[in-house]
Order: structure tokens, then sequence, then C-alpha cells
């Protein structure tokens, strides 16, 4: 069920019409971000329709302390919450005394717009009052280059009339969580300034579990033309000023406003006033256009590694910059201690900052559209939270390391039990990120000074996982949620124990490469590589060899087996309609599974393997997490089912601004943001890496002219274009390579511009 | 691990010791109450140290919002939760205006004891302080034949030297709940008042689901012999008195608390204060000698009935009668809207009045134990409750009637899903209690014109609730959790399955026998009753045929099978020691399972059958439900295994004696009060009452001399009474009676105390 809420634009977010019904999506839709910070479409002037304002701040949450009917031992002590911060964003506006509101007011010319290219967001109107007519310009950006500044500019024009017109710039302090089930302030004030720069410094509320209070402060200055007047104000948990014009037919006013945010993860509390001044001072001197242009460049920058151009479509291609745009918002790799929210800075539904999808469907992305640093600065977040698994594995009563499935510190921050104690397999995710990276750029001094740590730690943690069981001569891993989340404590998930085992041999194998002085330190026993070799043996997969499908988990094919296409639409999505049981109980998956597995080890499955799989599962499929459609988009494709690969390729890249699961309210799929660019580069361009070999197989979507993108690989910097009749690959910088293309190998020189072209092999598909 | 508290006594609860660390525990254990009200042991004089204060009112709860990490659709809104109501128990102790605290004053002759015989509660011990030494005494009960009164006299006498002593009388609306989460306070203060008579009256705090706001007035007047002064006072939430002494050397004190408490169940809040006053006054009319004989008769009246008598073995004989005790202090069936809760009034853990314990455990005894009657209050609780069993079901999708697995109302109260959604098999035992009722009383009205009702219902949620599995050709159930709630989400649990299949089994039986009337208003169709019957002969049941058992669920044998014997005790109860994680995938079974269904449907399997079950399960159970002994008692005496079966009893009858689970310290294990007895009469007795046939095939444990027991059973009053030697069985009261003594058949005529006698056949063990 598809709303579209937006026009379709190459580059734009943008609309003529104001949905009130709908503000939330609109909100979630408009998101900016830089990685530090980030804010809602939430509007500068108020809005007292329904909305969900929300600003945040990456790195600052609260640990709220789990609350169950019946306690489990081995629960996470907390549950770690993404809070609002202070809210930076209003400048509300008066005319003649009375506040604009949209919920009310009568406008014409509505437009909101979200530059992608530029990173900034636009939105006017002309707004028709006591016989006046004055139409309204609002800008904002948070900066690329400056992360703790953010710039919103309002300007009014009295098109027709005479009128006292008045701008509020605010920031208040006194925000809360909107959460099904909490009614918590996070929040208490500790000092508040008024005067030409205002500031508010606010603290979270104490809690129980040893971690850190955060203090931000946040201080604004506004700069604006000659006014009539300016007054500033103050009252608990807010400052604000007011800067009045009398503005007649023809005549504008403008004021920009400068917010700086600093916290107590980088500037100690007492020195953030004096942190915060210096920021607004640089910014001042630079003055907004300065700022602006600095920040633009900086988004051409990336856009200039990353872009993906598509020609024919433009539903398409404005998809993928979106799932770009908003990625790059949300994390560019500046700091290891941060990583990739579910809902970035655009909700804050969830909680958490980490989740395994960092691993499974962004690390990808980020080694082909990024410098490798980026990459790195995932992996080392995982390797310095180490302690924080091992707290985790000791927590089940485990040796080794658990990493969590949802976390801000290593801890596991969630408290559902089946995914807490049961979604295990995230942990040989954690080991396959290692693998990939490693594999990707060919650098193993990563995998072999760190990655090793976690891998032995993640392996130490299968063997003790296991079980053997004696009646079937098998090991077994039971009591898992696999990654199809509507079903859990299930026994003997393929997946899970399919990427146990692969932990396991690439563990054995990575060992065999590490210095010695790293031997000792590790200290892997002949009788510890000796049990995994006998898991590795011994474990036990479910098959069925008449249908020739690895099997979900022992019981799946005991179900009531039948297609998503039985199921009545108006029951879908079925996490909407249906109660946790039905949906527990019934044969439908929620995201790849076993599929997921062929994904990952694509290259040791036969073509009629993943054929048989592929057909047996995707029909059963209802794609109600975002995580699902690319990696089905890419079988598809790889499976020369091209019409449903680029089916899949638009529900996942237009997934939130197509509102596929009815949830963007909510905030952003952020975590599969990268799930169009894998089914275009996985997909249609068919790229593979494994075992150090680059290659290709590439078809242009029917509805599509041709689509073209850049990789980054090994040092090297390729161009890629394919159109209907051909695929060009250009080496626009770096060394020889020799890679595949549709089985054929072809070797670039490192002169500038090499290309290789050839015909589109259309009967591969 | 046993904690023995208390000193082995065959009619008392006594002490002499006051052990400090073990202040809850002692409390849980001189619980008293009516079935109206109760309290747990706290002391009158107050006490500074570790202490669990309890005062509740049956029926008067509160309910809590749901609140999880992650909303399931289905999940019930609210959990309920049993409330402390005002404390009235207080009546502090002052000498020469120092406070009495047990905590640190010196003390010397400590004496506590609650006489089960009596329902009186004694304490009594001599202080010494300012070098004097004084002798204090509490006794307090709340009145059987006035549920709405209690009575608390406290004494002293001076032994040596000479002090001003003062009495506080007062009340307490100032209380909260012991509980893991929350810190709330759930009264609000309407009204109170000071005078001869004082009084408070509090209602619960709003909620957002309809949910009566309770409305209680705690009223008291105290009693006292001539005093130097008296005053009263109040504050929010509490009113007091002080009476004040000055005594010498041989002089005595003494002050008796009255108190009614009426609730908004009863009285509409404008009349509580004239209800309350009403009966405090008949209360001083009568005097406390004449409350004491009263109470005290009535007592004697159901001991009477239901005395077990053991010789030979007081530790036996204070088990059991500490459990008929105890449980007809939390019910006697005077209040249908009321059931047997499972902490009763010494505790709050759990919530919720009403589990499926009533009519699995409670159920048997109270029909022999007690009148029809009482047994009838509790089958018309589930019927009036139908509306929100179907209400149950429909959160679920499902249709017909699913009866909570925690209630006040009818709507499920507990939110934790692997309860809620999942322990499915509660709903064939409100259909079991209907038969064993029917049965046992061999009455069929209830059965034809309510109890139908219940059964088409829930014979309607079990038709939708299986699937067919198509590649099986059966029909199954998954998604359950079975009576082992060590183990949740499996797959054709055996008990749940067969239970269903029962439960469709005695519906389409039951339906033959309505009226006319009836059948219009249930409306079964054909197509019903045929899909009915296929589900009953297409139905699963793992079964093992190497093993010959039947199979808990369908994966159980891939487990790590182990004996509970190859476990560190240091690691139990495992529910203490390990994580939930470890406790699901373990084998260990917490209560019976697949031997509960061989307990219900006992005649329908060969001894063999229930043998090998029995070898295979019972070594592999932890019992650390309070609900596991009984069963398993039950099923060791029939096997001849007497020596396992006496050590169950012993487990079951002083489970909370004796501590053996380490968690009586939150409360007794109410609902299991009546293990004991049925260890001893369906055990060591073997009764046996299927298919209308009564009948014994008893044994005399070896450490006892002979027990004797009534029964009642269709009209009559049996007195069985057995030796090492011989077994007698008179008849008391009633017609003549046919019945079975170890398969031999006997008549009991109707001659006054007819008695029929035999050898005790030890060849049968």
């Amino acid at each position: 069920m598809v709303k579209r809420l937006f026009e379709v634009d190459p580059w734009k977010i943008v609309s003529s019409s104001l949905e009130k019904k709908d503000k939330r999506l609109q909100e979630s839709l408009t998101s900016i971000g830089n990685g530090y910070m980030g804010m809602r479409g939430n509007f500068e002037e108020g809005y007292s329709g329904d909305s969900h304002l929300g600003t945040y701040l990456a790195g600052v949450w609260f640990p709220d302390k789990t609350r169950v009917g019946w306690w489990k031992n081995g629960y996470p002590e907390y549950f770690g919450k993404v809070i609002n911060a202070t809210n930076f964003i209003p400048v509300e506006v008066y005319v003649n005394g009375q506040k604009i509101d949209l919920a009310n007011d009568f406008i014409k010319d509505y437009k909101i717009e979200l530059n992608m290219k530029t990173g900034i967001l636009h939105r006017s109107y002309s707004l028709i009052k006591d016989g006046n007519e004055i139409c309204l310009h609002f800008k904002r950006f948070v900066s690329l280059t400056i992360k703790e500044l953010a710039l919103i500019e309002v300007s009014a024009e009295m098109l027709q009339g005479e009128a006292a017109i008045s701008f509020v710039p605010l920031m208040d302090g006194n925000v809360s969580n909107e959460d099904s089930n909490y009614e918590e302030n996070f929040w208490i004030e500790m000092d508040r300034g008024i005067g030409e720069k205002s500031y508010l410094t606010t603290k979270t509320i104490p809690n129980n579990f040893g971690i850190e209070q955060f203090t931000v402060t946040t201080m604004m200055q506004t700069l604006a033309e000659e006014a009539e007047s300016r007054q500033t104000a103050e009252k608990a948990m807010q400052v604000r000023e007011e800067i009045n014009y009398q503005l007649s037919t023809g005549e504008k006013a403008c004021v920009t406003k400068l917010v700086s945010v600093v916290t107590s993860r980088d500037i100690v509390p007492e020195k953030q006033k004096t942190a915060a001044a210096l920021i607004l001072d640089q910014a001042a001197a630079k003055g907004p256009a300065e700022l602006e242009a600095e920040h633009i460049a900086a988004w051409a920058e990336r856009w200039h590694k990353a872009d993906v151009v598509i020609e024919g479509d433009d539903e398409s291609q404005q998809g993928i910059r979106f799932n770009i745009f908003q990625l790059f918002s949300t994390y560019y790799g500046e700091d290891s201690r941060l990583n990739v929210g579910p809902k970035g800075f655009t909700g804050e539904k969830y909680g958490g900052a980490t989740y395994w999808d960092t691993e499974a469907y962004i690390v990808p992305m980020y080694l082909s559209v990024a410098d490798e640093a980026v990459t790195e600065q995932l992996l080392k977040y995982r390797f310095d939270q180490l302690p924080g698994a091992f707290h985790n594995a000791e927590q089940q009563g485990l040796k080794g390391a658990l990493y969590p499935m949802v976390t801000f510190n290593g801890i596991e921050c969630h408290n559902e039990w089946e995914i807490t104690f049961e979604e295990i397999h995230r942990n040989s995710t954690i080991a396959y990120a290692i693998y990939n990276y490693t594999n990707y750029t060919g650098k193993e001094e990563y995998l072999l000074t760190k990655g090793i740590d976690v891998l032995t730690a993640i392996a130490r943690f299968w063997a003790d996982r296991v079980h053997y069981s004696a009646r079937s001569d098998h090991y077994m891993i039971h009591g898992v949620t696999g990654p199809n989340e509507y079903e859990n404590n299930v026994n003997n998930n393929w997946y899970t124990n399919r990427m146990a085992v692969w932990e396991l041999e690439y563990t054995l194998e990575s060992l065999e490469k590490i210095s010695i002085t790293k031997q000792a330190e590790l200290n892997v026993t002949d009788e510890e590589t000796a049990y995994w070799k006998d898991i590795i043996a011994k474990m036990y997969y479910p098959y069925n060899e008449e249908l020739g499908v690895f099997v979900q988990h022992d019981t799946f094919l005991d179900k009531d087996l039948r297609p998503v296409a039985s199921l009545d639409t108006a029951e879908q999505p079925i996490n909407q309609h249906w109660s946790w049981d039905k949906i527990l109980r019934s044969c439908f998956i929620k995201q790849a599974d076993v599929l997921q597995g062929i994904y990952y080890l694509n290259h040791e499955f036969t073509m009629e393997e993943k054929q048989r799989n592929f057909d047996f599962y995707e029909p059963m499929t209802v794609h109600e997490s975002s995580l699902s459609p690319s990696i089905h988009a890419v079988l598809a494709a790889e499976l020369g089912n091209t019409e449903k690969a680029v089916e899949f390729y638009a529900r996942t890249a237009r997934l939130d601004l197509d509102n596929y699961n009815n949830d963007t309210e909510d905030g952003l799929h952020i975590t599969s943001m990268s799930g169009g660019w894998l089914a275009i580069v996985q997909g249609f361009a068919g790229m593979r890496t494994a075992d150090a070999q680059l290659s290709f197989k590439p078809f242009c979507p029917a509805g599509w002219d041709s689509y073209n993108f850049m990789i980054k690989y090994r040092g090297r910097l390729l161009h890629i274009t394919v159109t209907k009749e051909t695929v060009k690959v250009v080496l626009v910088e770096g060394n020889a390579l020799t890679f595949k293309l549709y089985d054929d190998v072809y070797e670039l020189t490192s002169e500038v511009s090499a290309a290789v072209q050839q015909t589109v092999k259309k009967d591969e598909f």
C-alpha cells in the first residue's frame, strides 16, 4: 500500500501541498542530519496540530530501567533510549501579535523542499491574515563542515498590507519522547542565560546503571537586519528572543538563527559555554552565505564519490539518492564511538544506536562508496565494545562474547527476551563484516591485530552455545530467533547453524595467520580447536530432500504453508493487523532467513540450490522488515528474475518515500537505506567480491535507459555504466586491475580512464 | 535446601527465636486471613528492620498499565495487581516515650505462635529497657464469623520496675507494594476522622481501563481498661490514638483494637462509614471474649469436616494442617466473585487473583473436604467470566473462549506473551473441572445449564487454534507453553494436544444431553461437530516407540537429556541460578507436563505406560513449581514407589514451612496448599473417582503409624482410617454406598457408622 506524499524529482523531496493528516510522515521525510546531530522536519514557527517533535544528538541517550511483569535471569537491566534534546528549531512568527500556526491559518503557495544535493531544507508559503498577505520562507541546515552548528533562516515579505511582524527564535529544553509506554522527562536544567547569545545547559537525569549523565549546552545567536526592537526573555528550560519589524507592502525582513550544540561526550560541562560561544563567533564571522557554500561543497564531495545516476526513471533516481542522502546524514565515519542508528536523527522508535543491520547491510555499501576509513571506524566500534560482549555472554551463563542486538555501549540494551537471549545469529554477522572488510580491501592488518580477538571471542561463544544431541549424534542450536523475527524460540534455524559454523571455520583459518604474540595473548588451546572442528563436522542442518531446500528450522514444514498471495491485502502488513500469536504460528516470513545465508555465502551454493530456496521461501515472505527487499532483489537478479528484482529495488529504495510499511511517520528506516544501493550494485550490476575476485554481471532494468555508479575497490576508483546494450567499466583512479565481466576476465591498465566495454549479455537472464 | 524457621508441632506454627535475617519468612508463615481480608505476620509494634508489610482485601486490585519495550498486538493492556490496603495492624508501644522496636531492643523469652486450630496469632516477649522488665503479649485474628472484623489485643505487664507505657493503635493508608519494577502509590485519601471510632476512607487512583476504583473504609475502636489519659490524632492518610498508663511492678495494662473494613465491592462509599461503625458496635457489644469464642468455634467446624490426622509423624501432621489452614484462610466459597489467589493474603507477588491452579489442584480437594456449594462457587466464577474469555480469544484473533492465565475479572491480566498467548492449555483444565465436579457429585444440572456454555466456547477456541499440516495429514497445535513453564513456544506439546482433544470429546458427549432450548441457544452446527470429530481423529501426538513414552513436544528428545541428579545442588533452584536462556534450552522440567495429563486421564493409561513415562520424566523434573510434587506423589504412590511418594508429600505439604523453593519470604504458595491433601488422599489412600466409581488402594507411609481423614462423596460423609495393617472405611453420614477397595467391591449400608475393614495389601506396592 503506497502512500506518496512528495513529488517525484531526481534531486528533491518536494511538495506543494500541506497534508495535515500526514504531518508526521512529512516530518520524517524532511529530516536532516550531519552525523553529529539532526532533526525531524518540524516547522520553525510551531504547529499545533498532530506532530512529532524530534531533535537528536548522536550518542546522547538514556538507560531506561527494564520493566516487566515477570523478571527473568539474564535480562538487561535497562533499555537504551534515543532521547530528544533541547529543541532549537523554533523561530516563531507573529503577525500583529498573533502567532502563525499552519494548523489553523489560511495559506497559499505552500512549498516544502529538501534539496538532497545541498542538504538544505526550504519551506515557503503565503499567509493571508487580517487582510494582509505575507510570504514566509524558511531555510535550514545542519552544517557538514562545523558539526556543532545549525543554521535556520526565516524571512518575511509583505506582499500586500502592513503589519507588525515578530520573529521569536527560541530554544526549549522541556522536551520529552513519544513512546508507547512512558511519559518521562529525561532532562534537568543546569544553567541558562540570555543576551546576544542565549543558551541553555541541560543534563540527563541520574540513572542507576553507571551510564554517563550527558550535559548539553545549546546556544543561539540571531543575525538580523535592523529591527524596530529586540528583546530577550527566559523561563525554566527556555530562552527566547523577540525581534520586531513593521512591514509595509513590498518590504522584507529576515533573521538567521545560528545554533551551536556541544555535549559532554566531547567537552566537559564547565567549558561548554565557552566552546559553544566560540563556534557561534566563528560562524558569525564567516556569515551565512559562506557557511552555506561550505556546506554545499561538502555534500558535493560526498556525492561525487557515491552518486548513482539512473537515466529514464526519476522515481528510482529519487529513491536511491534519498537512501544515500539519509544514510550519509546519519553516519559518515567521523567518530568511532557512533554507529548507524535505526532511525538516525529522524525518530526515536526502537531505541538503541547499533543493530546487526550495520554489519549486514551498511558495511558492504560503505566499503564501496566511501574511504576505507569509514568501514574501519565501524569495525573499531565493535572491537572497542568487546568487554560489553563478554558481559552479555556472561549474563546468559555462557563463555566468549555475545554482541548485543541493540546497544549504545556494547551492553545489550534491548530487553525483550526473544531478541536479547535468542536472536544470537547477530554474532556471526559481526564476524562476517570482518571477513567482508578484509576480503574487500585486501588488508589483513585489522584482522590479525584486532579482528581475531573478536572472532575468537565469538567462536568461544558458539562452542558453548551449541549442545550435543546424543540421540542424533549432531551438534544443535536450540532456542533461537533467526533473522525472521516472525518466529522465535525455534530450534536449529538453518541460517544460525550455518553461520555459526562459518564463523568457526573463518576463525580457525584466521588463527593460522596471527603472530606468536597474538597466539599467546588469545591462548586458544588444542582442545578448543579440536572441539570447534568437531562442531563443524557434526553440525545439524535441517534439510528436506523432497523439496531440495534448506529448512528454516526444525518444524517449519509442519506449518500451514501458503503463499502471501493467499492473504487478503487488507490484513497486511500483518504486524499491524494480526495478533503476535497468529504471526508467530504462521508460515509468513518477515525478512530473508535461509536466503540471508545464501546471500552471505553466495559462492558456496549452486544456481539450482539458490533457485529452489528462493522459489520456496520468497512467496511466503511478507517483507515487513525494511531489510528484506534488498536481499531478495540481489538474489532475484542473480536468478535472472529481473522483474522481481526491480520490484524489490523499488520497495527498498522508495520504502519511506512511498511509506510501504505504513510506519514512516515514526521515522525513516535508516539501516535499510543501503538496500537500494545493494539492489543496484550487487543486484542489477551483479557485483561480487568473494575470494578477492571482483566481478560483474550487469543488466539494465526494463524501465531504465541506463545507470552508472562509482565504486572504490582496493585503492582504485571505478566507474561502471550500464545501458541497455553495453557495460562500460572505467578505471578512474588507481593501479591496474583484473576483474570479471560475465565470467570473462579483463585487465584494466593503470592508464588514465582505462575502460572496458562489453555487450550486455541478455541471455544470462 | 530446607530452611525451617518454626518448630515441629501438630497444631502450631511456633518459634522461640526471633530470626531477624528471616523476618520476611516469619511474616509469610504467620499470615492469617478469613477469605475477605488478611495480612502477613507483621509486628503490631512496628519493626524497623527488613520486613514486608502486607494487608490485603479480597477482590481489591489495580490494573497496572502494561509496559514493554516492544508492543505486540494482542497484549493485555494491563497487569492486574494485588495491592496493599490500609495497614490496620499497628499498635505501637512506647516505654517512657521510647518506641519499642525489636530490630534494636533487647528482649528475652520471645515466642510467636500461630494456632491453626483457632486461627489466632500470639506473640510475647520480655523487654529489658531502662532497668525495667516488661512482658508484652500480642494476640490477633480476623474473624471467621464477622468477615469485616479484625481484633488485635496488646497487653503489657510490668515484671520489674516502673514506667510510662503508651499504646498507639493506628491505621495507615500510606502503603505501597513491594515489587521489582514499580514504585507507585495506589491510593488517595477520600475522608478520615478521629474520635471514639477513628476511620480512614481511601480510594484507588483512576485507571484508563474501565476498572472500578475501589473505595475502602477502615475504622477502629480501641477497648481499654482505665487509662491515665487517651488522645487521638490524625494526619494525611493516618489516624491514631494514644492510650497511656503508668505501670509499677506487677501491674498490667491491656488494649483491644477492633477494626472493621468495608469496601465498595459490597457497600457504596457514602454508606461505608455507617456500615463500618455498625460492625464495630456489634463487635463491641459482644466483647472480645465472645468474638474469640465464636471465631474458634467456626474454625472447629471447618476442621471437623476436613482435618487429616497423622499419627507418628508430627512433621507431616503439621504440614497438612498448615496447608488446610492457609487454604481455608484464603477461600471458603462465600463469594463467587472471588477465587484462590496464588499468594492469598500472604503476599503480592504474581498479581492476579485466579490461575488455572484453582481448577487443577484446588477443586479436587474442595470437592471432598467442603460442601459442594464451595466448588459450585468456583465453577460459577468461570461461567460468569465467559465474556472475558471471549474477549481474550478475540484479542488473539481466534474464535471461542480463551480463559485467562491470570485474572481478576475474566480478562487476561498477565502480560508476558509466553503466558498470555501461549500457555493455552489452561483452557482444557477449566473444562476438566466441570467434568470433575459433575463426575464427583453426580449432579448434571450445572453441566447442562451453564457448564455446556463454557465447554462449547472452549471447543470453538480449540477448533480455531489447531492447524492442519498438509504434509503430515494431522492437526497440530504450534506455539504453546505447556505446564512446564521452563520451555515455551513449543510445538505439539503432548499434554496440550491430548487435553484439547479430551475437551472436544467431552463437549461432544455433553452436547448430546442438553435440552432443545439450550441446543438452539448454543447453535453448534453439524459442520462444527464434524470438524471437531476430524480433529479428534487426526490430532498429532508426539510419541517415541523406542522409549515407549509420550514426547513432551516435537523436539524435546533432541535436547541434552540428563537427570537432575547430574546437577550441582549449588545451582538449584535453577530459576535462581541460571539465565532464562539456559533454563529454556535445558531438559529440566519445572512441573508435571506429560505426567499432568496422565494424572488427569489416569484411567486411560496402562500401568506400564504410567511407569515408563514416570521413569522417563520424573528424573528430569526439578519441581520448582509448587504445583509439581503433589502430582508426582500421587503417581509415585500409584506405581508403588511409596518412598518417593512420601518424599514428594513432604515437599508439597511442607513446601513453605521448610522453604523448599527459597521464596516463601514473598508469601505462601496458596494454590499448592491442596498438594499435601492430594498426596495423602489420592496418593497414599489411592482414592479414585473416575466414571462415577469411588475406589481406594491405601498404604501407610513407612514413618507413620496411621492416618485418617474425612471425605464428602455424593451426599455421604466417609471416614477413612489407614494403619500399617488395616484400612477402615466408615460411613458417617448418608445413604448406602458401593465402592472399591483394592479392586474388591464393598457396599456400606446406610446404618449409622457402617464400616468396612480390610487388610492393607502390601504386595500392591
